[in-house]
């Protein structure tokens, strides 16, 4: 038995696999750096203090973390697979990472769910999630599948899932919708974790009585703060995009707040960023550098999240705890020197291979036949036209004349975009003009669409268009360029669509080819050339966006016909 | 629904019962004092703001704090029924206590732990439950029952219970137990409590190893500090005997320990004591007088154990959460003004009545027949005396010749004490020797007696001691003076023969004037006359003790024959 082996490991019988001997290790539980060796047996820390055992370390003069941990990531922002992200995530210190596979279940719904579900058992870090609470996010477009409080309650058991994920739909709990209400009562004993950007008073306060537990949309202390106060976990987030960590951790610095109820994570954070800086541990050195004491920065880090998510056994260097260690140099720099998962140093750990997926997730492009006059749209007097803005998510809506939008078109200030239902095969599909791309001679298209994943395509012809979206049903999704009718540059994106089959060393520098033959067609340098196009299908971001229904006023909440 | 009643009235559509105006909060997640409303519908917190309610309190200058939470109490030990001590609880500011229902248990086994589990339901705190996970305490006595893991994981899903109880047999699982590693695998994933008073070193990392999530035995700060190093949530105890309070807080200031995996108890207390200065009130006013931030204090004594025992919406003063509050004038008396229960001024509350338990709980008193000559005892050359201490609750191990024996017999310095099995009339009963009791003419006996609570008895002829315990069969147990064959006092403890059924206010003064009879008989006045006679018979203290099958030499763990 194994608790036995424990046990008489933790007697120090001389029987445990791994010793880290002298170390300087955080305790998180009280607060202190302490001096020991750290025994390991059966990949748990069974002991600290004096031991021996069959291998050991002698780590005197370095410090050990517990395994950091990334309160909440949607992977597949990185375009990786769950077993390629785990490795980078673990790379860089973390152990455990609470996932939303909410990208992927609005591709795929339940198999995409029951198939991460899967890969969290294979995934080398623990691999936990939260089950999507908004697919479809929206009613204005067409995903792939609709997850009803029902058959996200099949999923309750699975040993993975801790409770429902972001609740975006902050409008209808208020409103009182059913659906929604059944989803957070489906959900009442486990966590629900929150999404409520700007979120203040009475209608922060009911949203947290409607039964959530976590954000992490705060932006700002202030928001932070309202948050914590009226009893939410605050998740700090530190993405890609969005970077909140510095003006919240400022505010708690300054006001020396209670941090017990705050955690780190990235929500979205590209494969390259990860690579570089890491995900916490990056959050860690840049809260210390803003003056936070270390020990609480790692706290932050590591058991927080724990009790925020009910963990047990994780995040702490304790007795009978998962021998989730990072090893490094000094409480400034934070340099790793090595990390342990369950005790094996991550070193020995092989690389994923050979993974499979069911191959309904495999066949991710779907779409009604397209004929050559798909995407033609009728130049009015007046014709709306998403308005890109350098550097920012939100567009703006424009109106042009049949004059200003001719000449935008054969100025190549103007062009076409078109939305493509791609799970089904319904046909749908709407077109509209856009302005603020770039001059481009072809096409830019992604299967990867905020939330619905769809198609998008962009282009100053019908035809390349129509070719991109027919190049992207041959690779099974990812992203294309065209241009005369010719594949110009792509990514392939298998997986749903959305997520890579390579390791990161080959899919990060593939990644970089096709964004810079992006912008050799010609598009603007200041926005990026997929992930802009990916949020321009997503019908909640101010103003005008574009759906497989058609071009749709975010203010206005309807479409413009 | 009830969820759209708390949304609506979050939203301020003038639905709430009750708004405390104008509170300074003590906020426990933040660390802060903040000025605001309090809104409470159905029952819980659904607002902190600008509220209006259909009543309104002003509150001006006073501070609302979460109601306390006692993280480890043995309700038996203050001899009042679970419905009593609930409310004496709550009007010092108590609204959750986490139970262990040990002494019990060891009586009437399954059936007691059903009826506590239904007692649960109607007491005014929010009543949780660790199951035994000791019964019997020990092998060397005959308790009522025997609870094996089996038994136990029946309880596991009844809302009220938490996990595995208190686990004092620390050498079985270092030792590798069997029956002990079934109860642990068990419950591994709920809460198991531990019991290792000076556990230290590798045997202690052994014994957190083996599962172990808490500990309430610490009696100094490295004890305390060695075991909150080692991954323990450490319950910091002050009961009517065991006072850790001062000797851990103390420490905890000074080093500027971490207070999160700090929680208070009392394990036993005196119904008497509580009355008078409260449960963890009073270790929170102590540890502020201390010196502790009262801030901290107040976390250490709400959200804390909420945190350590996985309670949700408990702890807190936040939306969504049980509005459970006490109303006090300030941070340094902590005089409490008014406490509420799920929003219901405890002045509303109704006195419990009618309490109706399960009859075989109420018939605790069950011996054979006990004829003229059970408590004969032949006189030996060397006779084993158990030597109580004056106000200690350990004995010595005493020898008397022949001479200083019947000496001591006849000048009433040495007494006669026996343990007759009251359970299952099994005929077990041992009898001894004792001295320190007291000069007394009479018998005195209780059915309060640790662990397995068979009828202890002491006296100074057999008469008296047989009559004792008849007596106590006649009354359905509890406390009985007697002397030539008349009743000098009685107490009457018919709820498996440990806890009266009557109010604190009787209950009391009833205690109180048994005691003073027996102090009138002659017991020495160092010493508790009821309590340090519950103790002799608990073979795990040292050195000398008595169970129904003879005298037992706890130093060297054998029957002295």
């Amino acid at each position: 038995m194994k608790k036995e082996k424990l046990i008489r490991a933790a007697l120090s019988d001389g029987s445990c696999e791994l010793v880290l001997k002298n170390a300087n290790i955080i305790n998180v539980f009280t607060g202190e750096i302490t001096q020991g060796d750290i025994a390991v047996s059966n990949g748990i820390i069974v002991g600290i203090g004096k031991y021996r055992g069959k291998k050991e370390i002698d780590i005197k003069g370095k410090y050990v973390a517990p395994g950091f941990i990334n309160a909440h990531v949607h992977v597949e922002s990185s375009m990786s697979m769950p077993e390629i992200y785990s490795m980078e995530e673990l790379r860089q210190g973390t152990t455990t990472i609470i996932t939303d596979p909410h990208e992927i279940a609005n591709v795929g719904g339940m198999t995409a769910i029951a198939e991460i579900l899967k890969a969290a058992d294979r995934a080398a870090v623990n691999y936990f999630v939260m089950l999507p609470s908004c697919v479809p996010a929206t009613s204005f477009e067409h995903s792939g599948a609709e997850l009803d409080a029902r058959q996200l309650s099949y999923f309750k058991n699975d040993p993975h899932v801790l409770g429902l994920g972001e609740m975006m739909n902050a409008v209808g709990v208020l409103a009182l919708d059913k659906d929604i209400l059944e989803k957070l009562d489906t959900f009442s004993e486990m966590i629900i974790d929150g999404h409520n950007p700007l979120g203040t008073g009475n209608e922060l306060n009911a949203y947290i009585t409607a039964g959530i537990h976590t954000d992490h949309e705060s932006i700002s202390y202030n928001e932070a703060i309202e948050k914590l106060r009226a009893g939410l976990a605050v998740l700090v987030r530190e993405g890609s995009a969005s970077k909140n960590l510095e003006a919240i951790m400022k505010g708690i610095i300054k006001n020396n707040i209670d941090t017990t109820n705050l955690a780190f994570c990235t929500d979205d954070k590209h494969l390259a960023d990860i690579c570089k800086d890491g995900t916490i541990l990056y959050c860690i050195k840049k809260s210390v550098q803003l003056g936070l004491d270390p020990i609480k920065a790692v706290q932050i880090g590591t058991i927080n999240a724990a009790r925020i998510y009910g963990l047990k056994r994780i995040g702490a260097i304790g007795c009978g705890y998962h021998a989730d260690m990072v090893v490094f140099d000094d409480l400034e720099n934070f340099n790793i020197i090595d990390v342990y998962k369950d005790g094996v140093n991550i070193r020995d750990i092989p690389e994923p291979k050979n993974i499979r997926y069911n191959s309904s997730l495999l066949c991710p492009v779907n779409f009604a036949p397209l004929d050559e006059k798909a995407f033609d749209i009728p130049v009015k007097d007046q014709n709306a036209v998403i308005g890109i803005v350098d550097r920012q998510i939100i567009t703006q809506k424009l109106f042009y004349t049949r004059e200003q939008l001719e000449k935008g078109l054969s100025d190549g200030s103007v062009n076409k975009i078109a939305v493509v239902e791609r799970h089904n095969a319904t046909g749908f599909h709407g077109t509209g003009y856009i302005s603020g791309y770039g001059n481009i001679h072809g096409a830019v298209a992604s299967t990867v669409a905020h939330d619905s994943h769809n198609i998008v395509v962009i282009g100053d012809n019908d035809s390349d268009m129509i070719f991109a979206c027919e190049q992207l049903r041959r690779i099974g999704g990812g992203y294309v360029i065209i241009s005369d009718g010719n594949v110009i540059g792509e990514l392939p994106l298998p997986l749903g669509g959305l997520m890579s089959l390579k390791p990161a060393r080959e899919l990060i520098p593939e990644l970089d080819s096709v964004i810079r033959k992006a912008y050799n067609l010609g598009v603007n340098k200041n926005i990026d050339p997929f992930i802009t196009l990916s949020f321009m299908a997503l019908p909640v971001i101010p103003e005008l966006r574009i759906t497989d229904s058609g071009v749709f006023d975010v203010t206005k909440f309807e479409f413009i016909r």
